[in-house]
Parts: C-alpha cells; sequence; structure tokens
C-alpha cells in the first residue's frame, strides 16, 4: 500500500506507542492531590516543557486540547469574545478565506450568530497572504477583534510570513492566531520568533495519536473559554487532561521537529521526483500552490511533502478512487460531505474555475515515505488519468 | 497501594489497552476516502453501533467528543442556543445546584455572557432532585430552553430518577439534559427508556481511556455545534474522529456494562464493610447523600461504588495527605483550584454547613476493588482521623 495522505492523518510513531502504552498502564488523574495523582501531573507537565521548548514557547503558554479543530474554535471565538467584552467596538474579525473550516466555519458562526463582522483577506495566486494584504485589510485595527491566517495551507501546500504577518497586525493593536497544524515538522516554527499571538498545532499529522492538540497561548492574549468546568489549563480549557494523549503528542512533536531539515530535504525530494515524473506522463498536468523551490524569509515557500495537481478534464473523486484500487491513497484535497463532491474552497478563493478546482489530486509525503512510493504512483498514473478523462467525457 | 478515587479516574482495563494498541497501530482518517480511511471508519461505525446497544440508544444518536466536559458544555450550550434561535422567549435554564462545574459553569457563563437566566432546582438533603422540583421550577415551561440533572452525582454517589424527570419537563415540552458520566456501568442506563433527550458519558471513568467521551443526542433534539469545522458527527461536533480512543471507550462501556449487576453487588458490600468499619472506629463519621440501601423505581438509589463520609473536626486535605503517606488514595470531593481549598458546592447544595463540608473525604470503589483495599483503610482510619484532629486544634 502506497499512503501519500500524509496531510490527512499520518502513521503513529513506534516511540509514540511505547510512551502511550506505559502511560496507558498507569491510572491517576492529575487533577488528584494523591501520589497517582501527582505522578500523572509531573508526566503533563513534563510534556508541557518539551512541547514549549520544541515549538519556542513557554510551558505556561502551552494549552492542551483535544484537536486541531478545538484550537481553532477556542483561539477564533475564545478571542474574539474576550476582545469584544473588553470592547464594544471590536466586532470585526479579519481572515483568509483559504482557512481550514474549523477557522472558517468559526467565523462565520460568529458573524450569524454574535454579531461579528468579517474581512476576508486578499490571496495571491499562490495561496499566501501578504503583509500589505493583512494591513490594508485591518485598516486603523480600532474595530478589529483578531485577526487567523494559517502558517501553511493544508490542501496546496503554501506558507506565509508569519512574523511579517503579526508585525502588521501588532502595528494596529490586534492579535493574530495562526493555524499551523500542517506547518509544525515541516517547516521552521518559532511561537515567540513569530510573533503570533495564539497557535493551532496537533499531534496525529506529525507521528501522534488523534484527539490531542494545543493552543500555544500568550500570556497577555485575552481568551475566553469554550470549554467551562474544573478550571484546568490556565481556567481556559476545562477537562480531564488526557496523559497519555498528551505524552504521544510530545514524543511525536519533538521527533518531528528535530528531525526536521533532514526529513524535509528528503521529502522535497521525494515530492520534485513525482511532480517531475506525472509532468512527464501527463503533460496538461498543472502544479497549484507555490513553485516547489519557493522561499521565504524564514525558510521554504512550500510544504517539502506537499504536491498539489490539476488533471484537466478529469475528476478528481474518479482518480483518486482509480488510484486506490491500485493500491495509492491520497486525497481531493477538497471537502466531501454525504458523497457530494463540492470544489476546493482553497482553490476557488486562489482564483481556480470550477472545474479545474474538481480534478484536482494532493499527494502528502511524510516520514514513512520513501522511493517506491512515488515508483507506485508514476507506474499508474498515465493509464488512471486517461480512463478518468474518458469517464468524465463519458457522462456528458 | 490502595487506589479509591474511581470516580476521578479508573485503571484502563486489559482488553482496552490491546484494542487501542492495535488501532493505533494502523493508519487512516475515517474521513478520507481511500481504503485506510474506509477502515478506519468501519471500526468508528462498529464502535458506534456497539455503544448505543449497550446504552440503549440508537446508533445515529451517538456523538462521539473529547470527553464528559465537552458532552456536558455542548449539550447545556448548544440546546440553549438552538432553543433560544427558535424561540427568542427561550432565555431560562432549569439545573441542579449539585451539578458537576461542567454544566454549572456552562449555565453561569451563558447567563453572565449570553443574556441566560438560571432557575436553580430544590435539592433534597439526600443530593436527589425530585419530579415535584423540576415541575416547580419549570412553570409552564414556555420561556425555558433547556433543564439539566446528573443521572448520579460525582461526590455523593446519589441517583435520581431521570425517567420522572424528563416525563416532567416534556409535560411542559422542555428538553432534558443529564450528565451520566457516574451512571453509567454503575447503576442501570438506558437512554430511550430514560426519555432523556441529550445524556453526557466518558470513557475514563469506567475502565477506558481519559479525551474519549459521548453525548447521546436524540434525532430530534435541537443543538448547535460548540466546534465548528469538517462537520463530522451529524454537523454537531467537528474534529478528526480519535477512532483509537473511541475504540477503548466502547471495549470499556461494553464490558462494563455487561457486568454491571454483578460488580454493582460486589462493590455495594465492599463500601458497606468500609462505612461499617470506619463507623466502629470513628464514632461520630457522618454519611453523607442517600441511604446505603436507598433504592429507586430504576435501581439503586446510590452507586455503589461510593462512600462520602464527613469527619467532624477534621479537615479534608489534611486526611487525605495522611492517608496518601499511608499508601490509601482517595479525594475530598472538593474542587481544588492553586491549593486553595474550598468546601463542596454539592455539600453546601444538600445543606451542610462549610466546616462539615470541609471535613469530607470521598471514597469511590471500581472493577480492581477488593477486601485488601477496605482492610487498608480501616488498619490506618482511626490514627489518621485522630492525628488531622489534633492537627486542626493546633491551628486555631
Amino acid at each position: 500500500m502506497t499512503y501519500l495522505d500524509h496531510a490527512a492523518t499520518t502513521p503513529v510513531l513506534p516511540e509514540v506507542l511505547v510512551a502511550m502504552a506505559e502511560q496507558l498502564g498507569r491510572v491517576g488523574n492529575p487533577s488528584s492531590l494523591h501520589a497517582s495523582g501527582r505522578a500523572a501531573r509531573r508526566v503533563a507537565e513534563q510534556s508541557r516543557e518539551r512541547l514549549a521548548e520544541a515549538l519556542g514557547a513557554r510551558p505556561s503558554e502551552v494549552l492542551f486540547t483535544g484537536g486541531g479543530t478545538e484550537s481553532d474554535n477556542l483561539a477564533v471565538k475564545g478571542m474574539y469574545w474576550a476582545r469584544r467584552e473588553a470592547d464594544s467596538r471590536r466586532r470585526r474579525i479579519v481572515a483568509s478565506p483559504a482557512e481550514h473550516h474549523a477557522v472558517l466555519d468559526s467565523v462565520e458562526w460568529l458573524a450569524k450568530h454574535d454579531g461579528a463582522d468579517i474581512t476576508w483577506l486578499r490571496v495571491e495566486p499562490t495561496g499566501r497572504v501578504t503583509p500589505e494584504a493583512m494591513a490594508e485589510a485591518l485598516g486603523d485595527g480600532e474595530d478589529v477583534a483578531v485577526a487567523s491566517v494559517m502558517w501553511a495551507n493544508n490542501e496546496i501546500g503554501t506558507v506565509s510570513d508569519l512574523a511579517a504577518l503579526a508585525e502588521a497586525a501588532h502595528a494596529v493593536g490586534v492579535p493574530l492566531h495562526t493555524d499551523a497544524v500542517q506547518a509544525v515538522g515541516q517547516v521552521p516554527v518559532d511561537f515567540a520568533g513569530s510573533g503570533v499571538d495564539a497557535l493551532t498545532m496537533t499531534g496525529h499529522k506529525l507521528g501522534g495519536p488523534m484527539g490531542a492538540g494545543v493552543l500555544l497561548l500568550r500570556r497577555d492574549a485575552a481568551c475566553m473559554p469554550l470549554l467551562h468546568g474544573g478550571g484546568q489549563e490556565r481556567d481556559v480549557r476545562s477537562g480531564t487532561l488526557d496523559v497519555a494523549a498528551i505524552v504521544g503528542l510530545q514524543v511525536a512533536t519533538t521527533s518531528a521537529v528535530g528531525g526536521r531539515e533532514e526529513r524535509a530535504a528528503r521529502l522535497a525530494a521525494l515530492r520534485d521526483r513525482l511532480v517531475d515524473g506525472v509532468m512527464d506522463r501527463v503533460p496538461d498536468v498543472q502544479l497549484n500552490g507555490a513553485p516547489l523551490d519557493d522561499v521565504l524569509a524564514g525558510g521554504p515557500g512550500r510544504l517539502p511533502g506537499n504536491a498539489h495537481l490539476s488533471f484537466p478534464g478529469a475528476e478528481g473523486d474518479a482518480l483518486l478512487m482509480l488510484l486506490d484500487a491500485r493500491g495509492v491513497e491520497c486525497s481531493t484535497g477538497s471537502a466531501c460531505s454525504a458523497g457530494v463532491a463540492r470544489p476546493s474552497h482553497v482553490l476557488l478563493a486562489v482564483g481556480a474555475d470550477a472545474a479545474t478546482a474538481r480534478s484536482s489530486l494532493r499527494f502528502t509525503f511524510g516520514a514513512t515515505s520513501t522511493d517506491a512510493d512515488v515508483d507506485a504512483v508514476l507506474a499508474v498514473i498515465g493509464p488512471v488519468v486517461e480512463r478518468a478523462r474518458r469517464a468524465g467525457l463519458g457522462r456528458r
């Protein structure tokens, strides 16, 4: 089986499994005061310290959550509520239309339910948000509650310069949240260095377990809780700490961040060979997002493990199923609800037409990817695209 | 080590560990369309079916969440928002003052942030909420968004008759949520049979992993999402399904519910021997909550594994630490924040004075409890209470 869908989820690293199994074998709620509780608390706090170190944050800035979606919802809603409560003029949210649905749908819910006004950021054809677009959208910033721009796009892999965006936001006194779910472990991510006020990450995109996420939140960033209760996590996120998952998240993150540079070079080489090989076999294929060798001040301008391609005249879903039948797993990069294929909002945001958006495939590489995975795709992609195009013609 | 704090968390069952390790070894996001994704989806859906069967619900009524706190927040806030949006007069929330903080603090946040009015239910000295108290609080129900009463109290173990409470709520058209975190696996819990509209449960109180919960939600119960995003779980709870934790939750629940009757009898016998033995050694000890042999229409009126005792003249925290130093782990049953002991809101709600509330210990039994655990407590409780009382006198 050729698994090239690491942006959806990744195999759990063996050392993560070992650490989790060990902790699952111990009883203890980290909020309990007895010896078992204190032992669980020590494990959670050690994980917090190591995660903070790997991400350029202070331990007190690490809030454990149930995953990326929860972290995004907490940051966007919590910061909106807190900032609006402090000053009722702050009703505007500035966000990119290429965000993950966890941010997009939170923003739209706040508009519908809670009186927010949305300003959508201009996005470059590559998928990048520029500091100029941010400054333009913010204006004098006085009516803005919060801004949110993802560090790296989950579909087309484009990286934005978060340090520059944070500078633009802070120039007019607006806090910035970033969804860095796809960025951590793939490109350099330094929380303090970037200046952002809140950062979302999750475990299962880098070899850790599902159900474990982090929101890095500066001590001076106001954020109302989304989950109320026992008062865990600085009273911003209540709920019993899932210590085994937290350990797994920490071991995976430490490993992914520690080996990042070497792995990124290896994955970029695999990815480039895949794209070159597909172009040889399907001459009219289009690469979406930033160029493969794109560079920003802080590192690569495109995720090293991301190849996002459009195959004119073929339906992405048909391509996906035909590849799957041949043992190659990838994704269309578009959200599928109830079996209805919708064109990707990300591709529409960067100016693609609906037909191009629907003809796309996302191949994403990860720690376990090898040359054999590239070979497996190249062995079948030509006939698969041909067959999908014939099927498309037949349906018209 | 004598672990008598199963209401805080429980040891993970060996069969749960095996099932989780197996699933953690497989890659696949259940939202992915390829073979690995579909395999993960099958595991999640099979777990959903088995959980539904164990809880008397339909599979489509099972929503997976990140734990009990999230389920409580989702039910209380989501049902309040949805019912108020449908009819703006519905601003009232009816709840018991002995609820878990996940419900209490959600209700209070809605009052502060979202215009809700709270009516606190009258609670019997045992800790029970009666259908009469419910009917009285609801009135004609027209202005009520949602009511919430826990199935069994997490501190003093008192069970309420949820079927009777649901009948009283439905008589005036109000939906009822119940936090059944402590009830499932200890007393009979049948979702359809009870008639409640929403039910919270979690895995780590019955031998499953932390970080995995369920909200049972009737198909006709309106509930706004708390977490927006990919649209998982009937669009009510977005976020990647944590399949390994879901399997663990299911295996634990099936086991706990299946062996409930036999285990309940065994734990009640251990618990009764503990209470009798403590009364012999500390004659002025007080049992809080319902009588040990209390019975309701649907089963026991008190959780079989719960003993909640007050030791006049001794501080609960001192007792806890002295017992801990002797290898006995229990809890005060009161929330401790930042090392400041506050009297339990549950004991205050049932009419205890602050001094009594602060002198309490909660011993909770679970699947791994044995006669040796009771012996260990009885061997030390007399001198421990004496010493705590002397320490208390010394501090005055």
